[in-house]
């Protein structure tokens, strides 16, 4: 167990992890985030193993990345975690995306609710840890990117594209992995987009789990330049307007 | 420059790299895979990154992946990779993946061709490489799992699903990604089947290149029990008969 407050995991951009441009791809660069947070929580003795032992299991409810720049193949990177903050039924962990000689390529905050994996019920953190995390708050580590903001339900008539869930959807936890509907979302825009643009900022915000068997429908809307407001619902074959609110995402090209 | 002939990757299975049920998925060991070869291979001097350069680049064109067990999450693995035989226009390059105490999950084989980046034309190893590849085939290592072998073009009735390639199929090589396929194959069955069984075996042929804006159609025909034979053809929306094999692919469940 160690005493360190920041958490760091050493990486390099893959050939087989970029896009056809070569930068990073944001399902990469997710799964890194949630992985550093599991190395950093596991070492500290509050990891998503040790908690399915107890048929408990950390659910992502907010994310929201910015990337002053991607990190582009054979580039050496780190990701740096640690904890902001922690409330009686969430726990806020920032990250940072450093290069080489510390340049930082950009922040990621997250939000995290422990639940019990049966009846997904949420559980009380200072009950079920006490101390344990709080001693691991760290008030020095500077995380200067902006808390995602809300974003409302869309008009019916913004739908884009249905999606049936498959195998490759479903991680661990049972439902749709978080980071799998980043890649969805990316992949509702047109590829001649990313040849002049970066992703510059993501914002998703996880209300509701999806399952297999779900139909997962993405409605989109072009809030200002390259500002996007998407919302993904799942099962709204028989009325779009009553389906329920599974992800709302703020997406911002530059 | 290393002399070794044998190249070693340590991996870990991250949480975030399984499925439902915690092992590993093929598309992240594909991926490792591929990395392995590629960190394999620019170590020795012909790496994807000098030969980007040249304007060539290595393109996969077989992989047969055999796994007697599939690590499970937290469990560490390495990669070990090696060429078994350099051909005028291919390479063989073979893979075993290890866990702790020497414990064998499986093994893979590969076929890769160097082709020019622009024209997509093969080119010729022993001209380009001279010796330079030759000198690390390697002799001593075993790869006892079978070559693979063909599959043949399915009859137009087993059709069972059509895609649209989107932007993170795509690949710093600017075609769909050999291992998207691979994903693509394993979303074909029903979550279900992969609550009793595991994917043993899975031979991909990599037949022709496809890019955004083709669509991609599957047909599958189970050849004997747990047997599938996978077709993907390119833009067989005018007349099926007529779309062009781009991945043919034998997988076996047990």
């Amino acid at each position: 167990m160690t005493e360190e407050k920041i958490g760091r995991t050493e990486l390099v951009v893959d050939p087989f992890h970029t896009d056809f441009a070569g930068r990073l791809n944001y399902g990469t660069l997710g799964k890194h985030l949630l992985n550093s947070a599991e190395n950093h929580a596991s070492e500290r003795g509050f990891g998503m193993k040790m908690l399915n032992e107890a048929n408990y299991t950390w659910v992502l409810s907010r994310l929201a990345i910015e990337m002053y720049e991607m990190p582009k193949v054979y580039d050496k990177f780190c990701i740096d975690t640690w904890i902001e903050d922690v409330y009686r039924l969430f726990c806020d962990r920032n990250f940072c995306i450093r290069g080489e000689n510390g340049k930082v390529f950009g922040y990621a905050r997250s939000i995290w609710a422990m639940i019990n994996y049966d009846n997904r019920e949420p559980i009380d953190l200072h009950e079920v840890h006490g101390q344990n995390m709080d001693r691991y708050i760290c008030g020095e580590e500077n995380c200067p990117v902006e808390k995602q903001g809300k974003v409302r339900r869309l008009s019916d008539d913004k739908l884009i594209r249905n999606l049936t869930i498959r195998y490759s959807d479903i991680d661990y936890n049972g439902h749709v992995n978080s980071i799998k509907y980043i890649e969805h979302i990316c992949d509702l825009f047109p590829l001649d987009k990313y040849r002049h643009e970066n992703v510059r900022r993501i914002e998703m915000a996880y209300m509701a789990e999806s399952y297999i068997g779900d139909t997962l429908s993405f409605f989109v809307e072009e809030k200002e330049k390259d500002v996007y407001h998407i919302e993904v619902r799942k099962n709204v074959q028989e009325n779009v307007s009553k389906g329920e609110s599974v992800v709302r995402c703020r997406l911002v090209f530059e």
